[in-house]
């Protein structure tokens, strides 16, 4: 195990500790329990809030995404494992400015039973949720049971926009309907060349053979679609982009941002080969990349690996996208 | 060899090909050799001009900070291996704004050698240059020989706070005196926990028997100090930190910022648990970390590993630190 860490019980909350430690400026714990981080300014009188959450180990997601013009708080588990509904909760009065709380995560059954709970005691305190799922894993499930996919890179850009319209004061149902109309328009798909060994067990999360990828691995090393010898670069970004534009619809004159994410130990280079393909991919069928990220933006501790999210623009979402942002990990304008 | 590439002799060109494609607003190719890349804006009537370069494979070093409040200019060579002074030269031709240009890179006997090279082209078509090299790796050369050091991920802070006096509109003498002096106060060192495997080749960049780490290594794989089995993340920073204390002669009361750089693989979670015991080490000193930078700044392909950058800070190097920036990697303000 190749790893920089102490003892790996204490993983989570070592490296939660090095967040707070870097970035006091921008990130708080509300009360006791660490494992709950939300903005520092936060609860925002009269604003929305949004909190988000889920399992460790796939920094910058989910609490690189905390901040202005983003998330206004996460519940953080443990290493590809759930926050307890607690938690969730206690995140929810934290960030409540008096507008009501939007969850935004990753549709994972841990996380929906855990959120659900947090959603039944916050409706105790009288404090009103909203919740949208992030499931833009096309690999995960077919597009005629596209609610039941599960959620990963894209929820990326649910976030930026979610968090704009909250900070520019939209009430909960708008937020929300902003949130759900970024992931509806939203496809992913990835690619794994090798498991992350998990830090308690010491275990691979997947087994694949040495020279093989799977398309359309999911963020926990969930098996794909297809198995099979390595290809090159443009053979990966031909299967999957095909299948995102086909689940998109997207047509001659469409505009899409793009998102280009690692999985952790792919290096950057591999990355802006894979998007010299996309670019060309799109080009030819007449889709203007408008937005482009790429980069580690949801990762799976060193997994080798990349995933290609497309989302497909309408002036509001792009105008959402490009509001100004200040997290540790994402900064806009 | 899991990487996602095609041709390994093209991996170079397509990575800056996928660079210029998702960032045209940014960069641009000034002639015809696409191994030269420079701000969209260059040259920059009367301000200084600062190129760097090197090998590829250390994104975001060196093309990620070309920008505004940064570097001007970037030659770009094979995956570890030198530009040639012909490409050095025409980055020189293509941000020199009438106030001379400043070579800003590390110190590696190709690039020297290339470097010098373009400065004498350079002279006969009358462009001044001043060459200050990246000099941070204190496990390279002992403190007596550190003229001698090997250049790693400290450079970013020179590139920071030389780009920032070149945009405030410094002269070239002020320019390099800037870099020379942040070049002085800044030292780091770096661990090895696994090679990477070079493109071309399809070997290791060096050889390190699983379960080890080496101590003190380079930025391609240069032997470092001590080899031995993998220690905790709280052990290796007791390791590295206090060397760089050492070296640079911090005391009770001094200030600094700290860069803890991923070398390619290793998650940003562990970044954060070496962060942590980062400052546990300095508060106990009485040093405070007044800046601080946690993610990929410098890395070596998919290199397993890290290392820290500590710069001694005075209120002129603080201020250059927090001058605006704009590259596709890096943003500032």
């Amino acid at each position: 195990m190749k790893k920089i860490i102490n003892d790996p019980a204490a993983f989570v909350d070592e490296f939660v500790d090095g967040i707070l430690l870097a970035h006091p400026d921008l990130l708080k714990v509300p009360g006791d329990d660490r494992r709950i981080l939300v903005r520092a300014d936060a609860p925002v009188a009269g604003k929305v809030g949004i909190v988000t959450g889920g399992g460790s180990g796939h920094l910058p997601l989910f609490k690189g995404y905390v901040g202005a013009g983003l998330c206004s708080g996460v519940a953080i588990g443990n290493v590809f494992s759930s926050p307890s509904s607690q938690q969730v909760f206690e995140a929810t009065q934290a960030v409540h400015g008096g507008a009501g709380v939007l969850y935004l995560y990753g549709n994972y059954g841990g996380d929906v039973f855990n959120f659900d709970l947090a959603a039944d005691l916050a409706e105790l305190e009288d404090i009103e949720t909203r919740t949208v799922l992030g499931r833009d894993d096309v690999a995960s499930q077919p597009k005629e049971r596209k609610t039941d996919r599960r959620g990963v890179a894209g929820i990326f850009f649910a976030y930026k926009a979610a968090g704009a319209a909250a900070e520019r004061g939209d009430s909960l149902e708008q937020v929300a309907a902003v949130a759900e109309d970024v992931v509806e328009h939203t496809a992913t798909m990835g690619i794994g060349l090798s498991p992350t060994i998990l830090p308690t067990t010491q275990q691979p999360s997947f087994d694949l053979p040495d020279g093989e990828m799977e398309i359309g691995i999911g963020i926990h090393g969930e098996p794909g679609i297809h198995r099979g010898p390595l290809e090159t670069a443009d053979a990966i970004a031909d299967r999957l982009v095909p299948a995102l534009v086909a689940d998109l619809g997207l047509a001659d004159g469409d505009r899409v941002a793009v998102l280009v994410n690692g999985m952790g130990a792919t290096p950057l280079e591999e990355l802006y080969v894979l998007y010299r393909r996309v670019h060309q991919i799109l080009a030819a069928q007449g889709v203007t990349i408008a937005r482009r990220y790429v980069g580690e933006y949801a990762t799976s501790l060193e997994m080798a690996g990349a995933s290609i999210s497309l989302l497909a623009l309408d002036d509001a979402r792009l105008a959402l996208l490009d509001a100004p942002a200040r997290s540790p990990f994402f900064q806009e304008g």
